[in-house]
């Protein structure tokens, strides 16, 4: 039984390094060339942040009904069902990452999508989600 | 010197509910719309899901190499500046939600992007943070 277990453990620990390289394999043309294009760490954390920031549901929510209509508070907290405060919290963070941006008219704060950069990566990654 | 400290809550207070609806302003035709129209919850899910996974400095790294060149994983450490263990465990959150793919040649494993919308992703992304 010990025997079946340990023969167990072996094949996940195989499973799991199959997709590591077995050998030192270094292309360093290519680790030059990669290392020379990378983006500046500073541009890589705000990007991180935009993709963590959308990596929540009703974050996601609030921006697929933006991508459609500029839309006032109450009407987002109807659509994508959650209270005011919630959605407000969602707001800001999008806000914070220049996602989406308000303007007040009278005593209402329409909020509309802050570029159209951001109108774009959404048919982009639910079009990979369709491919799953 | 208490009023000043109550003056002082009272407009934070203010200034963080500005970005409210200070009056009910529903409007029910484009409430309905965005609801007829929203995505599944799986689908909000699964895309939320690749935001979240693209949320990470280091996957982010990998990402960006692996959209220039296939790449092995030692090449991938050297080029994110982290442990082959680091960059495998990456790898495999990456793989889950089908943004890389790898294929085995002899003992190395050589990693790409898994469909052209991830590497669309990317360029929209960095245009959005460049005009921060």
């Amino acid at each position: 039984m010990a025997r079946v277990a340990t023969a167990r453990v072996r094949r996940a620990q195989e499973a799991d390094e199959s997709d590591l390289c077995e050998v030192q394999c270094v292309d360093a043309r290519k680790v030059a060339s990669a290392r020379r294009t990378a983006r500046p760490t500073g541009t890589i954390q705000l990007v991180a942040d935009t993709f963590r920031v959308l990596g929540d549901p009703t974050r996601l929510r609030i921006v697929e009904a933006l991508a459609r209509h500029e839309l006032c508070v109450c009407d987002l907290a109807l659509i994508v069902g959650a209270s005011q405060s919630t959605v407000s919290h969602s707001l800001r963070a999008l806000r914070q990452l220049r996602l989406v941006r308000y303007r007040k008219e009278g005593k209402i704060a329409y909020y509309a999508l802050d570029d159209e950069h951001v109108a774009q990566l959404l048919p982009l990654a639910f079009e990979h989600a369709a491919e799953g």
